[in-house]
């Protein structure tokens, strides 16, 4: 069960097609009730409270008044899969705007579903929680999302199925050993095919056993890693939106 | 004036080979001096004060103790269009972590500079306030920004100058007239020419006097512009960086 708060994230949950235990709307809140009536169900249960009440579950400073409880889609494999599948596996990202920006990017793209995975080491950040869900603009409710999968299973199950594993990795991070997967630039690969880009940790990247595993390693070229002192690389959310323009230019310019 | 604050970002001011006016260090920041020792030229004034005084002036809630005055660039017009120009131009971009998000991808994707313009209605962020340097990861310090422009004079100068200017607008937005610029997807654009991408207001969008003067607009599509309810497109720093990224991808595939 899933807690969505403020008006824009409930008409998100509503025009989900989600179901919707209940709507929880305070004195406040009543104001938005005109505008959310014709997206509700006849038997969706609508809870009435107190500002008071209202403002002390709420998780943001200045509640709108408004929330909702929804049943969170429990993706699966197929669902992930279905047509040509374009999944963003995510594997150790740790900080929830990360996570609800990959989730936002990838439905914006087209992609077909998401997988968040832990690894020995690292977990990601939980899609349904209130901040990733924040950031992902509703994403997280509407994309096929697969969440706390064991990287290793699901990554030999996709190759299964004849997914094209993509490591995103870091220009020189030294996860490009000799005897690694090939390292190509987001253009060279073929994302025509089913794919999965396969995103790691902000500090960390992918464990070197994820990237051997890889059909390809796809690097970002940037103009800044020529500047000696202090430049950082793009953040994991701006990698992961890039390979998926990118695999959405390739898929509409074939058409 | 700009002052910079914690280790990282002490860092790359250090590294951007702008004038340092003043070090400022507290008890607690002077571990970091032997990492910095060989950044700082010798006449690069060191202020030592107590933590009490440090946490009085710094703008982040666990300070790390080490911060840096610093002289920033004053960009000129020649200094964006060298080469083959490729410039950001954020008109009424009012987050400052969209503002430093979008400085951080110019970088990264090889741009030749940004500038900041405000509308009748609108200003755009400070790049060299704390929130939007610090979402620049720096950038904000090495990339030539020109601060503040009034937009009109700014975009003449840039279309006598050769460079041509792309709106990015969203998909069906209303800022597509009939009569308006023709309308391309990010790769109908030829981005290997001097170009300059023209980012507007986070909710509004570009104005539309803006968007008349345009060569083009650039819309980037989104497969869930088909979702009915509830779904916003891609952030301004989003779909700044893609556009960012397909000017580099572009120029690249060119050589």
């Amino acid at each position: 069960m899933v807690g969505v708060e403020g008006l824009r994230m409930v008409e998100a949950a509503l025009g989900s097609g989600l179901r919707i235990e209940a709507l929880l709307v305070s004195d406040a809140g009543e104001r938005h009730m005109a505008r959310l009536a014709p997206l509700l169900k006849s038997d969706t249960q609508v809870l009435r409270t107190s500002d008071r009440l209202f403002a002390g579950v709420a998780d943001t400073r200045t509640p709108q008044g408004i929330a909702a409880l929804v049943q969170a889609r429990q993706a699966t494999l197929e669902d992930l899969l279905r047509d040509c599948a374009l999944v963003a596996v995510l594997v150790g990202v740790q900080d929830p705007g990360n996570v609800g920006t990959i989730l936002r990017a990838a439905e914006a793209f087209g992609a077909t579903g998401a997988a968040t995975c832990s690894t020995n080491e690292l977990g990601t950040a939980d899609p349904f929680g209130p901040k990733a869900l924040r950031a992902s603009a509703g994403s997280a409710l509407r994309l096929p999302v697969l969440h706390g999968q064991p990287v290793a299973s699901l990554l030999s199950q996709m190759r299964t199925a004849g997914v094209k594993l993509y490591a995103a990795t870091k220009e020189s991070s030294g996860q490009t050993e000799l005897s690694g997967p090939p390292v190509l630039r987001p253009w060279e690969a073929d994302w025509k095919l089913s794919a999965a880009i396969l995103i790691g940790n902000e500090g960390a990247g992918l464990p070197d056993d994820i990237v051997r595993v890889a059909d390809a390693c796809v690097s970002i070229p940037q103009a800044a890693a020529t500047t000696p002192v202090g430049v950082e690389s793009l953040n994991a959310a701006m990698a992961a939106s890039v390979l998926l323009y990118e695999a959405m230019r390739q898929r509409m310019a074939k058409r």
